[in-house]
C-alpha cells in the first residue's frame, strides 16, 4: 500500500502537505454522480485535505466509451474501458463503483474486495439483491463496503442505522425514497396537475426517465426499502421479496380528495416489525417483518406529509429513540457525490488504521405475506349511475368482512365515482373485495387503492 | 484490558456467548438519563449482544447519595460516591459521564481519558466550554470521546456532522435544539395560551425546571449552538462567545400575529459562515462565522416550521448536500440513553480494534460581532395612542437607516400596539433604533424583536 507516499513518488508534480495522506481512487463510472464526484474532488481537494488529512487522487476512471464527450474534464490518460482492471490495479487504494446495475458492477466490487481494496458504492440494485454475500466478502478481506449513497442521496441514513442505532430495537422505518414520484404527487396535490402531465413535467425536468416505470411502478423504492429493512433488522431482505404497488393508478381527483380529508398522498417504502413473537435474533424475524412499497394517505400532522417535491425523508421509530426523521435531497449528482465522499473519507481512514466498519447481517429472511397486514383503506370506484348500484357495491365490502367507515359519491350523469373509506381491514380481504367489485356489471373501473396512515404521537 | 475475558472470570455467574466481548462500564451519574441507560442495558442486553457482539456490564455507578431511593433498581454493591475512582478503576473499560455540569465532571472525563478509557458523555456544558482541550486529551490517549447525546437527544447529529459531512463545506446549521421553549411556543401559537401559562404548563409536565431561565433565556440552546458550530466548522467556538436572546419578551399576540403572516415563531440556534473570504482553513474563519441564539419567524414552507411541541430538529445547508434536516426527540431519559448506547457501542468496538474516532478541531475562533449581521425584523411596540405618535416612531426607524416594509396598529383606547416589519437591516442599526424608541415619552414598552427568516429553496 502506497498511502503514505508523497504524490511526487507517484510521478505527479504536486507537493503534499506533511501529515496529509494521499489516497489513490479508482473510479468506475463517470456519469451524473461520478462526474460530480470528480469535480468535487478537484474543487474541494484542498479543503478536504485540510479538514480530514486525506488528499484524494483519482488515478483511473472506467467508462463505457473513452471517446465520448463529457461535461466534466477528465484527462484522457486516466480513462479506460476496463472496469475490472481497476479492481486489480496496484496503484488504486480505494474503488468507487458508480456504474450501477448488477453486472459487471458485481464482479468489479467482489474483485476489489478480494484484493483488499475498500469499496464505496451508490449501487442500490446490487446492495438490495445480495447484501449478505457482499458484506461477507468485505468482512473476509477486512476492508469496508460502504453504500450511504445507495439510498436517500445526501441524507445520512445508512450510517445512522448502522452505527447510531446499533443498540436500538427499530420497530418501523417508513420513507419517501423516490424523488420523482414525490415530485409528481406534489404537483398533483398542490397544483391540480393531472398524473400524465406531472409525469411529462418530471421527464422534461430530468427527474424521470423516458420510460418512467422504474420510478412510478415502485421498483426504485423497493430496492431502497430492501436496503433500509436489511439495516434496520440486521437480516438480509432482498428486493425481490418486497411487496410493491406504484402510483400509475392514481388520478388527480384521488389526490385532491385525500387533501380535502386532511391527507397528503405519498409513495412510501415501509419496513416494519410484525406482531409476532418479539425475539432478539434475526432468525426470529423470518416471516415476522413486513417490507413493502405502496401509495398511502399520510395525515397532514405527520412530518412525512410536509416532504415536498423531489425531496426524500425517512421516518424511523424505535423503542428508545421514539421517532426520528432524516430529510434532504434524495438524488442529483452533487448531493449523491457528497454522500460518496463521506464514505470515501471513512473508508480511507479505516484503511490507514487497518480497521473496517462493522456490519453484521444475519441470514436472508422472508417478509410476512402482504395479505396478512391490516390497515384502513381508501378505494375509488367508477360505476354506472343507476338505482341500486350503491347497495350492491356496499354489499360486496360486507361479504368480505371489510367494514365501511364513509362513502361519498362524486360526479353526475351516466357515470359516477364512489369513494369509500374503510375501517381497519385485512389486506387479503380488501384484495378479494376489489376482485369481486371488478367483476360486477355496474362497476366500470376500480381506481385507486390507498392505505390510510394513522396519526403520529405528539411526542411531547 | 479484560475485554475478552468471560464474565465468569470476573466472578459473575453468567455464561457468555462465544464471540461476544464483555465491556465493563463505569457509570457516573444515575439520574434521568443514567437510570434510563441502566434499565436499557438490563432489558435489551441480550438483543444488543446478538446485534453487536458486545455485552455491557455496568460494574460501578457513581451517585451523589448512595442511600437515596431511585426509580431504577441498581445493586447497592456497585454504587459509590467516588466519581473520580471510576475514572481510575482497573475493572472499568469505558466511562459514561452523565452527571452534567463543569466540575467534577471535567476532572472525571480528563482522568478517564488519561487512563486510556474511552468516554461517552451527554454533558453539553463541558463539551461547549472546552471542546478542543478535551479532544486533544482524547487524541493523545488514542481513545474516543463521544458526545452524541449532548445535543438533540436521540437525533443523530454529532456523527453525521463529524463523519458523513467530513468532506462537506457546511454553510449554515440552524436548529430547534431546546424542547422546552419549542413546547411553549407551540402552545402559544396553536392554542392561544399565554407565555406565562405555557411556562407553567411546561413545568408541570416536567419539561421546564422550577427556574426556567436556562431554557427560556437561551443558555441551553447556546451551549448546543457552540457544539454544532464547532463540529460544522472544525474550529473551537465556545458557548461564552455565542450571542443570545431568549423568548421571555414574547407575548401571545406576537406569536399569533406571526402566524397570521404565515410564520411560526421558533427559538433558533444558528451557526453560519460569514460573507468574508471563503478559505478552507479553520483559522480563516476567525471573525467570519456567526453563532447565535434568538427567536425567529420561520416561514411555514420551511421544514423547521413543522417541528412541533418538544421535538428538536437541525437543518443543515452545505455546498454539495443542499439541505438536510435531522428531526426527533431532543430530550428525555430513554431517547438520550439510546444516543449514549450508540456511542458506547462505537467506543467499545474501537477500543477492541485499537482505534478511535477522528475529530480534528482547529484553534478557538471568535464569531463575528452580532451587530454586523443583516436581517429583516419584526418589532412590536406599545405606545400611547395619541396623534403624531406613529410619525415620531416611524421617524426613529428612518434615522437609523432601518427601512419599514409594513406597519400595523392593534388595540384601541389609551394604549395601542404598533407592529413593524422592516426590510433587511443591520443588527446594530436595529439595536440603536430600539434604544431610541425606548427613550421616547410616547413609547411605553418595546416588546418583541424577531428576525424574519427567508424562504427556503424548493430543492426540486
Amino acid at each position: 500500500m502506497a498511502l503514505r507516499e508523497t504524490v511526487e513518488a507517484e510521478g505527479v508534480v504536486q507537493a503534499t502537505t506533511p501529515g496529509v495522506a494521499v489516497v489513490r481512487v479508482g473510479l468506475v463510472g463517470a456519469g451524473n454522480v461520478g462526474g460530480a464526484l470528480f469535480e468535487l474532488l478537484e474543487r474541494e481537494g484542498d479543503a478536504v485535505a485540510a479538514r480530514t488529512g486525506l488528499r484524494f487522487q483519482v488515478v483511473r476512471v472506467a467508462v463505457s466509451d473513452v471517446s465520448r464527450a463529457r461535461p466534466v474534464d477528465i484527462p484522457a490518460s486516466i480513462l479506460t474501458t476496463d472496469a475490472l482492471a481497476i479492481a486489480c490495479a496496484e496503484d488504486v487504494d480505494v474503488v468507487v463503483e458508480l456504474m450501477g446495475g448488477l453486472e459487471p458492477a458485481r464482479s468489479v466490487v467482489i474483485q476489489a474486495l478480494r484484493n483488499h481494496k475498500p469499496v464505496v458504492t451508490a449501487n442500490k440494485e446490487l446492495i438490495s439483491s445480495e447484501a449478505a454475500a457482499l458484506y461477507a466478502e468485505a468482512a473476509r478481506s477486512g476492508v469496508d463496503l460502504l453504500f450511504e449513497a445507495s439510498v436517500g442521496g445526501a441524507i445520512p441514513l445508512v450510517r445512522p442505522l448502522r452505527e447510531s442505532l446499533a443498540g436500538e430495537r427499530v420497530t418501523r422505518v417508513m420513507g419517501i425514497v423516490n424523488g420523482t414520484t414525490n415530485y409528481i404527487l406534489t404537483r398533483m396535490s398542490e397544483d391540480g396537475v393531472s398524473y400524465a402531465d406531472a409525469v411529462k413535467e418530471a421527464q422534461s425536468l430530468g427527474f424521470a426517465e423516458r420510460d418512467p416505470t422504474a420510478d412510478v411502478a415502485g421498483h426504485d423504492a423497493a430496492a431502497k426499502a430492501a436496503i433500509l429493512a436489511t439495516l434496520a433488522f440486521g437480516a438480509e431482505i432482498s428486493q425481490s421479496d418486497v411487496w410493491r404497488e406504484g402510483i400509475a393508478n392514481l388520478r388527480q381527483e384521488d389526490v385532491a380528495h385525500a387533501a380535502r380529508l386532511g391527507y397528503e398522498v405519498k409513495l412510501l417504502a415501509i419496513a416494519e416489525r410484525g406482531t409476532g413473537p418479539s425475539e432478539s435474533s434475526p432468525e426470529a424475524l423470518d416471516g415476522n417483518v413486513s417490507v413493502r412499497v405502496h401509495p398511502a394517505m399520510v395525515p397532514r400532522s405527520h412530518p412525512l406529509a410536509a416532504v415536498r417535491r423531489a425531496h426524500n425523508a425517512v421516518f424511523i421509530e424505535g423503542d428508545s429513540v421514539g421517532e426520528l426523521m432524516l430529510y434532504g435531497r434524495g438524488a442529483g449528482g452533487a448531493p449523491t457525490a457528497a454522500a460518496v465522499l463521506g464514505d470515501l473519507i471513512d473508508a480511507s481512514h479505516n484503511l490507514l488504521s487497518g480497521t473496517c466498519s462493522r456490519l453484521a447481517v444475519g441470514p436472508r429472511i422472508s417478509p410476512q405475506p402482504a395479505g396478512e397486514l391490516w390497515s384502513a383503506f381508501y378505494v375509488s370506484i367508477d360505476v354506472m349511475d343507476r338505482p341500486g348500484v350503491l347497495a350492491t357495491v356496499a354489499g360486496v365490502f360486507g361479504e368480505h368482512d371489510v367494514s365501511i367507515r364513509s362513502m361519498e359519491q362524486m360526479g353526475l350523469g351516466e357515470e359516477a365515482r364512489l369513494v369509500f373509506l374503510t375501517h381497519s381491514a385485512k389486506e387479503a380481504n380488501m384484495a378479494e373485495t376489489l376482485e369481486s367489485l371488478a367483476a360486477l356489471d355496474s362497476v366500470k373501473r376500480v381506481g385507486a387503492l390507498l392505505r390510510v396512515l394513522g396519526e403520529v404521537g405528539d411526542g411531547a
